[in-house]
């Protein structure tokens, strides 16, 4: 049988992603890499998650960690997340909260939610490389959000039809892939547009607990929230994680919106996973009740040693004509080459040449554009590895600049 | 703003589950509940699951257990997931396997991977509520397969235009809700269905291993790989649990099928989740390897007499005109009530007036027939549980039936 000839329209657009291809190289001891954006394994707080497994898996709490539960989510986890959400500026109870298995799957629950096929979802270009993956699955059109300077909204409502906008997506603190944060007035303009497109925004907020510098910045649902008075009339969705913060091998996110988004996801959940495991939910809802702010304090001070690392290796090896942020907070610096320079060869490149990993900025587009960037991740390496790392790019740059 | 408005089509279609609803009721201790479908909490190999999770946290398996992991799922759990299904007649390696979270995933995944709007999907009637629930997202159309005597290929064909029916879904061993069990050359029916329509066949092996009397009969894809050889020549993608063994609160399943479609499913399990958690992958992977068998053996014991005690507690208390099957496995047994009484709301009588709960067979068709029927679980309540409860349904009947 010919498989391909039975498959669903939308699987022609579904590709590897290329982080995960990358993500395989990491086996081997002698690259090193700044692909993948993946936590220092280091600082799990291992010993709480044993007392937190053990607790759970004791008498009084084996008939719930092992059994079937709620789609909604465990109920001790929600509420924590709630009074978290609140000092963020987000008044909300438990039902305005589902648990998610990673903020990954919000996104797709999302996509699945809000799009039907040709209807237009806005993005950053670059944007966050797996939300592209999580919507392409609906068969969206996307058109470029800029939160500087935004077109107008009739313009995007005519480049939508005969679809419509459905959706604005986008990472406020330290973004994926670029480290940029968004000012207030900038988030304040992304709300503007929205209700004039009457659109929802999903806030993707899976950095935002890792600043190191500079003061926070309330997130878009908290603005909406000061503009409205209650969640329930809020049209921003809130996308939470502990995949950075406690561990994402526990796969456990959250949603924060109004009921009628929280209702209408849990009964994708339902049909979907039925839901997150009671165990991770009860573990972590343990772990992060349990001294959660010590805990990001000691990830912030060794993440922010890295970032400083990088940036002052960067300084020291980058040859001319090459550019990179200097993010706030988060796992990741972008680098924009010379123009007409392309990331994914370069990468070719810098594995056969100098054993040296990075994303090409080109997976990031939805457009397929930006080919002349790429990411770098500095809180997987060492401080020894990020000296040699940067250096190797450095040699692999300027090669490729005066070859 | 009005969410509905800005909502995907598919929306549309989504509604709660009834057995989800009724789950909540569980909660109340005075109730006997013969709804949901959960394994007694009290057989779960909890001390196993202690020592597989304080080894998958310790030194040498936190790093992983805890971090991000590869979408296709933990390497030696599809290994002995492999040699599992070899023992079962289907020779396949680990690159034919992928981890779902829990089989209910599989199936949102494998109506994602099929379906586009107005395709038929073939399901008996009735079949898994979950199977409905999960397809419905994809906005297909159903028609009716009856496997001991199906129609003409091309009639399914002609019914299915302008669209075209992409798979026959069906559990073969003590299906959820009826408890049957399809004959070897039932099974070879539907393979012979298919190959006539060219669409794949999902078949569900949730209840598989529970087996309490007759000899097991081989699955579809291992009939399949029987005339075909190889694995990725067959069309069959056989899905798999170890809710109903170890534990449901984990949630993993597996999915086994030709490389195309692991490979494209790998590409949705990216984009929906990443991957099912590293920790619960590694723990079910020892847990598994670790007297699997005899565990399942306790299992079938206890459930066998639970069988046992609900069958003759239904042949004691049930009123003519009332007829039940009799499943050599499973969880389930299906009630048929005299034609135009309405399951649903014999529920609302039953707990008003008995404390007893059920759910009712409507749930189950795609076509909302199939009023006078309900399903009863024996895999959760007592012996005493079940004899009480068996009573009280009588009574409820007998008032409802003579009243």
């Amino acid at each position: 049988m010919s498989f391909p000839n039975i498959f669903a329209s939308r699987m022609s657009g579904m590709k590897a992603s290329e982080i995960r291809e990358l993500l395989k190289l990491l086996d081997q001891p002698d690259i090193i890499s700044f692909a993948g954006g993946i936590p220092d394994p280091a600082l799990f707080p291992v010993e709480k998650f044993q007392a937190a497994m053990n607790r759970a898996l004791s008498d009084g709490h084996h008939a719930a960690s092992l059994q079937y539960s709620t789609s909604e989510g465990y109920l001790p986890l929600r509420e924590w997340i709630a009074g978290q959400m609140a000092a963020l500026g987000v008044e909300c109870t438990p039902e305005n909260i589902l648990i998610t298995s990673g903020s990954q799957q919000a996104l797709d629950y999302l996509g699945k939610l809000f799009l039907s096929p040709g209807d237009t979802a806005l993005v950053g270009w670059p944007t966050y490389l797996g939300a592209l993956g999580a919507f392409n699955a609906y068969e969206p059109c996307y058109d470029q959000l800029q939160p500087g300077a935004n077109r107008a909204a009739g313009d995007f409502a005519d480049q939508a039809a005969p679809g419509r906008v459905k959706f604005a997506y986008l990472s406020v603190d330290f973004a994926n892939p670029t480290g940029a944060t968004l000012t207030q007035s900038e988030r304040e303009n992304i709300l503007d547009l929205a209700e004039e497109l009457d659109c929802a925004v999903i806030e993707d907020a899976a950095y935002q607990a890792l600043r190191y510098e500079g003061a926070p910045i309330p997130p878009i649902l908290a603005l909406e929230m000061a503009r409205k008075g209650k969640i329930d009339a809020c049209r921003t969705v809130y996308c939470g994680s502990f995949s950075k913060t406690l561990s994402p091998g526990l796969r456990i996110g959250w949603v924060c919106a109004a009921r009628p988004v929280i209702d209408r996801m849990v009964l994708l959940k339902q049909a979907g996973d039925l839901h997150t495991p009671s165990l991770n939910q009860m573990a972590i809802a343990q772990v992060a009740a349990d001294g959660f702010d010590a805990h990001l304090s000691c990830l912030r001070a060794s993440y922010r040693a890295r970032r400083d690392r990088m940036l002052a290796a960067l300084e020291q090896h980058m040859p001319a004509g090459v550019s990179w942020t200097r993010p706030e907070g988060g796992m990741f610096v972008w680098l924009t080459l010379p123009r007409g320079m392309d990331g994914a060869k370069l990468l070719a490149q810098a594995l056969q040449e100098e054993k040296v990993a990075f994303v090409p900025g080109g997976a990031f587009f939805a457009d397929g554009s930006g080919k002349n960037a790429l990411r770098l991740n500095f809180s997987s390496p060492s401080h020894a590895a990020i000296d040699e790392g940067i250096a190797r790019l450095g040699r692999v740059l300027r090669r490729a600049l005066y070859a």
